[in-house]
């Protein structure tokens, strides 16, 4: 069975260190214009099997595919509903054995972990209702690219408990950052995540839970949200400002919790002023497109340790 | 006038055997690593226009159009609707002047033949309502690894009298195999289509028709069907069912119907319980992943010939 | 800044001269078979970025980036709303961020403005309520194929005062040809598109504004039209064919004008029978297939210059 890649758990500290050093090596490359193109996968097909669209995550994982020479095919929700008028099985049968990798996109978890055992070719998670490891490979390495080492920073998480922060948090740990994690009080991290988060942190990292944003941006080096307001539902919004009140990140509410003089700022996009407003986001302190570019490099140090290197991350 | 690929009747036997034994290289020479891809459509496009979604026929055809060096353009009924806004003739002329083939999935079999006689470049059928030659290619190539041979043998098509029966039956008497069809009695193969096949016979191949599915089984080696109800039309299933009533492949019915000891079961996907039973479909007797994996095959083999060769089949 | 193509307006006379040229020396090459590939965009990304789908501006762009070995990514209004859900902003520095070029279809001028101005890479028009350069390029070429050089003739518009109109008026007057545009009365060219158009006016070329489309098409080489019926709207229709009397292109309506003797036709498609009737469209006189085509060509030479060549037309 080829191996897969669904959650940051899957790596080793080693093998996550590898795909952050690769990422910004291909990086560097591309951007002087010195990107060797073996291509690697000529004349091979990548599907994207999307049950929901996302810009970044299409883009990024397409542009990976061309980049190592394979031809991208994106399937949405209108060509193929997993599930749906045939078996999961049958349809992970058949796709994999028509393409040289999978990258999905699915609702439930299970889902996921259904591809990755029936496949006969690599299943790349690229995001499922618990996990986004490209995400979290893609934001190492800008936190790598800000600070220029992981040991002895602090990260914080301010927002909602999603499966962003779930390998975030995982990343973050397994390279030796303790992060501090700050979700409302009526949206705890799972006891199961919180003890996946601890069996892979690192050298005495560690990880701590509130439901204070301030608290939690105490001497960090990073902080890191993530929509948690949707479009157009206006009650549901109404709601969410009073769960989250206290929440967006502010240059004050930086100075307030005492966040770290050299504090950066990270968020996934695509970002509302709800969670963040427009003076940090469009700061010198502010990442973000940094980590939006790295997504590119992510995937494609992702599809060249699990597709080209048949899941040898070096 | 480039020559086009509308249905199985279009070949000689010579040149439907070259096919099947194509894919076969092709086949051996991609799951061993050793394919070489002199990507003869380097450059080029391939057109798809779909006007209805199919996993199977777009996965394996734009797979195909990779492996060739090729660029897939994927243009569904929202991207283009033929006949509508323009003439089917405008369209035509136009999309055949910018891409190197059409591979058209359509409903009327006159669009297929209207796009095939107005284009400027080689039309493939990837279904119309009367034919679906490259998923018969694809199910010779597979009982030539199931049997070795074709001569001799009887295959059974147990289901509706729809498109692919139609080339399944066309190949299997024109590689002179004998088939015995059944199909309830409301819904008859017509008389047009049986005076194809009958004139597609190779070397005393026959072709029996029957609406008795215990009948159609007696002695085949291959026992075939494929979907003949559709999802969530409650009353429409219910209809359904009472005409393929005795109808489902089962090891039961093939052994009361005498099939022979070897018999193999054959469905091009998707698949629903009502057609072929659990223990059927996923038992060593069904070849149905074999058969939709021989899908690529089959499309790189018919593009080669059509494209590549400018319809010499060799 | 990346130079971008917004407008033929953005183009000396020997610039758009050269990619008339170029275009018609890839067509040639491609036509006999002696295109040669260095596939100077292998392994990068165009993304087409489309808020309305069209047949003709996609397969020509998909087919150009294939031709220049590079992988075109279609995101249709499914995938990517401007100004949804983020900032255009934030999307152009995403996307320009990880491919080599945007390609874009869209509705306010604005947001085509926005794209060039925030873009890392090279912004192509496919179309904007203001413009359509590589259609306007696409028709030169068919009149110098049709005429074999532009001084001297004239061209008579016969429509809506639309972006198609634009870049071509813009297209013949800096290519010393004179043009006659007929608009109906309640439908006239801007005073700012006037101005424009006689700002890049070379060498005593001249446009000339009428509502009457007998006046225009006299001594007429070349007769333009485009849609100006939309599907559907039964009340639009009837109150656009009042608005459009006398302006469907006929031979006797080009006759009575007095056109010159060897005009020709043109239309960018799709053509609806209320803008030319039959027999001019598909006489000798209409190029409209050739013109369709061009878009191929036309699509090569932009891209060529303006991504491989970062802007340099030469």
């Amino acid at each position: 069975m080829a191996r897969s890649f669904i959650s940051i758990a899957d790596l080793t500290a080693t093998e996550l260190k590898t795909l952050v050093a690769n990422g910004i090596k291909i990086k560097k490359a591309i951007r002087s214009g010195n990107y060797k193109n073996p291509a690697p996968l000529q004349g091979q097909t990548v599907s994207l099997i999307f049950s929901k669209r996302s810009t970044r995550t299409r883009i990024s994982t397409e542009g990976a595919v061309a980049y190592l020479g394979g031809q991208p095919m994106f399937l949405g929700k209108d060509d193929i509903q997993l599930g749906v008028n045939e078996s999961l099985y049958d349809t992970t049968r058949v796709v994999s054995s028509m393409t040289s990798a999978i990258v999905a996109r699915v609702g439930p978890h299970s889902d996921i972990q259904a591809l990755a055992k029936d496949s006969r070719v690599p299943v790349i998670n690229a995001l499922c209702e618990k996990f986004h490891p490209m995400q979290a490979v893609a934001d190492m390495i800008a936190i790598q690219e800000a600070f220029g080492a992981f040991s002895g920073l602090k990260v914080a998480w301010v927002g909602d408990a999603n499966n962003v922060l779930h390998d975030f948090a995982l990343a973050s740990v397994k390279l030796g950052m303790d992060i501090s994690i700050a979700t409302p009080s009526g949206r705890p991290v799972s006891d199961e995540i919180k003890k996946l988060i601890a069996n892979n942190a690192e050298s005495g990292a560690s990880a701590h839970y509130t439901s204070d944003p301030l608290e939690a941006v105490k001497d960090a080096n990073v902080i890191v949200t993530d929509t948690w307001i949707s479009m157009g539902q206006e009650e549901e919004t109404q709601q969410k400002l009073k769960e989250f009140a206290g929440y967006q990140v502010t240059m004050d509410m930086a100075a307030k919790g005492g966040a770290a003089a050299n504090w950066k700022f990270m968020h996934c996009l695509p970002r509302h002023k709800e969670e963040v407003d427009d003076e940090v986001f469009y700061s010198d302190r502010s990442v973000v497109f940094e980590e939006a570019e790295n997504r590119l490099y992510s995937a494609i140090a992702v599809l060249d340790a699990f597709v080209v290197n048949k899941g040898v991350v070096e």
